[in-house]
């Protein structure tokens, strides 16, 4: 079986997406994660542009990562420096990885206009680098920007850029379509022309302004590359790298070729959704593989003939890429994940029982509403214990109240007031906070702490919004994530409403009872 | 020059997408917009599936096209029926038009199990539409329905299917790829295999399950293909079909190939846009031409070539499809994008002007603060005029309250109270809606309206909340990002606070003040 590497760039290339903006623990988190869907290299940012890339290569390499390695990218050596005087150099080999992706020019163009050297000097700041980065043990990829315009442009010269790499020792060199223009064919077209020459692994990095770059990305391995960069959900500057949940998909689905690890194509659905959230990016419904619609069949000629062979309108098995099939008018979704989720709690449950049905009812009724578990589990967790056992409720709501008020002084105030009833004691607190979240949680932590004291060990750690149905605009359904923290674990929380301010309650009111069922847990096992 | 004809099935096929559904009035101002940007066929409906699909046609047909021919939508007789019994293809003749799409079975599989007649009496069924209908004076195109699948399964048989409909007289065949799956280097080699047994007009549809419907299309093209079927912003069933927006692109500007009218190729992001808008779909901010990041420059390196030659990093020129450069302003990116876009509101600034230098320090700030102005331009320019103009406000707040309460029977109640002074005339609304910042919005309107009736035709469209530094839980600081449309464009807006409510707040002021601004700035030009 023919093997392609998988090289991603979410954090780097990805980062260039307008309206993302990782921290460091946001890029250590999405790491984690490609390294448990068996990715072979995660490029992790561009130390030498930027700080907070270095801080990540620090925490990233006390990581314990099952396979990937991390890769780290810069440019070629500056016009006027030697490679070991080159600070952005410098900063490559200082962030501590063994694999390092140089860019550097292939295009004539850009070297005269944009570089404003000599085609000889580019060439020789290509070779200085990767033997600088190569005699301190570094493998290096060299990443040929352009290099499909350079070719067009003028090929001996593009194809010497990439043996000037290869001549200087690099593992391998990428064949970039850096402005995403390339046609399909021209593509196929030039990779058979320099494959002969190239001795390593051989790359392709393309992005999407042609809408192309999953079909480009295919092409190009069945012309012969046997590296793909990309990113997850095409994240990416203007129109977006190569996505790699749909390339990924396509080799081994319709090529056979093996790239990830065995079985672990059925994560690729949740790795998705995993990215998009903590990017805070609404994962597009319509995305090929792993999107909501993906599978979603609505015209009644599909649904009548998908009843009859559910290969008669879809391209491959939703499971084989983690997704589900769905048929708009008439849900069907699954249970697998109730039976799992129970089993994991301890619960016997099988696929046929009354309460399997009856929380598989209700959960695809919150999930129409506009619910998600997978990144709430804590919820999805309370969910199965309240249907499953006789749930006695910690506290009542009699109500609540959030004030926010500006005045003409720009004053600012958040006031919340909380009414519940405890087993019979009452008890009315008011608060105020940063904001109406935060005077809401204080009020009902006020009011709840003489009952659980455990509640003061745990804090709220993480908080998301997220609007659903955002063409309605301010009357749009909010989903609000919250993570909550104590000394021993996380745990995260979702609720819904088209007011952001109940949609945070709920989540409020979740994390609290998640938090006190877990105490009670734990007591009842010391028993 | 080559000719190729478009085919658009927005109407029929893009809607099938879920969460799309046109109203007759939909489908003819879509069907106007179509034909004014030089469509060549756009196929309204399937009359015999849906009342509503009869009605368009009989509405369509009142209306003065420029060149576009209406098609409607059908499927061959059925298996116990003769075609002029058949109440499908009555509907057909009824509804008046010169030309008919019939889809028909092609792959085997599909005749055997879906429509479970025998393989000759499918071919029948072919033959005999498309018969009674061109015996009725109606062209006939022939819709293939899963071709590539059907011919990968019985090459024979499939071509027999284009054959029958081609010697019945149909005035062309149609290859889909209906389930998406088919890589572009098969399709290529198929058509090139039939190419030479068809006379007529060899039209290609495909969808996007591979994430390759357009490289499909224009390689299907290359092939051979004379007409190309899609839809605009590629709507459709699962995955969606092929773009055409990005599909004729790329035939007119990478292929040189005539198709729509002339010079009409710089309507395509309007058109884009005003289907979106009428289809109540958010615009992919990355779709490839058309969406507003396909030409937005982020990176640092990216911004600085571009100044130095625009093909650096742009595969064709934006004006070429009516669409804009955009340099995000980012910490990266510094005073050139202030300069850049200072220049953008004829503003003559200099890299070391006071201004500029006050202008970048205010910036700075912001940013700190949490601030993005990348993905939020309206508020940018505002800055920027503020910042260089005597600026006259619109209005002055001295006070808003927003009140939500939550009782003990559930009941949710969200108010705004906004106290105004609008040169010296006061107001004081109240308003309620589905959340605080719903409500707030409506009370705003309510007391602006009477001295700005254009606020009447805006409104808000999307809206994004991030929360930053969440490690603060609900005390953290977060970003509210709110798009608003009128029927001309659109523009993005943001509002930074650790209350949500100011956050917003602020966004919602600065959408409202960019676009009294826009519209004092076309009357002045129209003076």
């Amino acid at each position: 079986m023919r093997r392609v590497t998988v090289y991603d760039t979410t954090l780097r290339d990805g980062a260039q997406t307008e309206g993302i903006s990782y921290s460091v623990n946001d890029k250590i988190l999405i790491a984690r994660k490609l390294d448990e869907l068996g990715m072979d290299f995660i490029e992790g940012g561009w130390p030498g542009s930027n700080p907070k890339d270095m801080e990540f290569f620090q925490a990233i390499s006390k990581e314990r990562l099952k396979k990937a390695k991390i890769a780290a990218f810069g440019s070629t050596r500056r016009k006027d420096k030697t490679a070991s005087k080159d600070a952005n150099i410098k900063a490559l080999v200082d962030c501590g990885v063994k694999f390092v992706t140089i860019f550097g020019k292939a295009w004539d163009l850009h070297v005269k206009d944009v570089l404003k050297v000599s085609l000889d000097e580019n060439l020789k700041m290509i070779a200085d680098t990767v033997s600088y980065l190569v005699s301190k043990k570094i493998s290096v990829f060299f990443d040929a920007e352009h290099f499909f315009d350079g070719y067009r442009s003028n090929p001996d010269y593009a194809l010497k850029a990439l043996l000037s790499a290869q001549g200087a020792g690099a593992a391998g060199v990428v064949l970039c379509d850096t402005n995403g223009g390339t046609l399909t064919s021209e593509l196929t077209r030039i990779i058979s022309e320099i494959r002969p020459h190239i001795k390593g692994e051989l790359g392709i990095h393309v992005h999407n302004d042609n809408a192309m770059a999953v079909a480009n990305s295919v092409a190009a391995v069945q012309a012969g590359c046997t590296q793909v960069q990309g990113t997850i959900n095409g994240y990416g500057e203007r129109c977006g790298n190569a996505d790699l949940c749909a390339i990924i998909a396509c080799l081994r689905l319709k090529l056979e070729i093996d790239c990830l690890g065995k079985d672990n194509l059925k994560e690729l659905t949740e790795v998705s959704l995993y990215v998009s959230e903590i990017s805070n990016m609404k994962q597009q419904d319509n995305q090929p593989f792993v999107g909501s619609s993906a599978f979603a069949h609505k015209a009644g000629v599909h649904i009548n003939a998908m009843l009859k062979n559910p290969m008669s309108y879809e391209h491959v098995r939703p499971e084989a890429v983690g997704n589900k099939r769905r048929f708009l008018t008439s849900e069907l979704a699954g249970k697998t994940s109730i039976l799992f989720k129970a089993k994991q709690l301890s619960y016997d449950l099988q696929k046929n029982d009354k309460n399997t049905k009856r929380l598989h009812k209700l959960i695809q009724k919150m999930e129409y509403e506009g619910y998600q578990f997978e990144a709430a589990e804590a919820s999805f967790e309370l969910l199965i214990r309240k249907t499953l056992e006789k749930y006695e409720k910690f506290f009542e709501l009699e109500g609540f109240r959030v004030i926010v008020e500006k005045r003409r002084d720009n004053t600012l105030i958040s006031e919340a007031t909380v009414k519940i009833n405890v087993h019979g004691a009452r008890k009315h607190t008011a608060s105020e906070g940063d904001g109406p979240v935060n005077a809401l949680d204080a009020a009902l932590r006020k009011a709840l702490r003489d009952f659980y004291p455990e509640l003061t060990r745990m804090h709220l750690s993480d908080f998301k919004v997220r609007v659903l149905d955002s063409k309605a605009g301010t009357a749009a359904k909010v989903r609000v994530f919250i993570e909550s923290q104590d000394e021993k674990s996380s745990w995260w929380t979702v609720g819904v409403s088209e007011n952001i301010i109940e949609a945070s309650w709920q989540a409020l009111v979740d994390s609290i009872e998640y938090k006190l069922l877990k105490e009670r847990t734990i007591k009842k096992q010391a028993l």
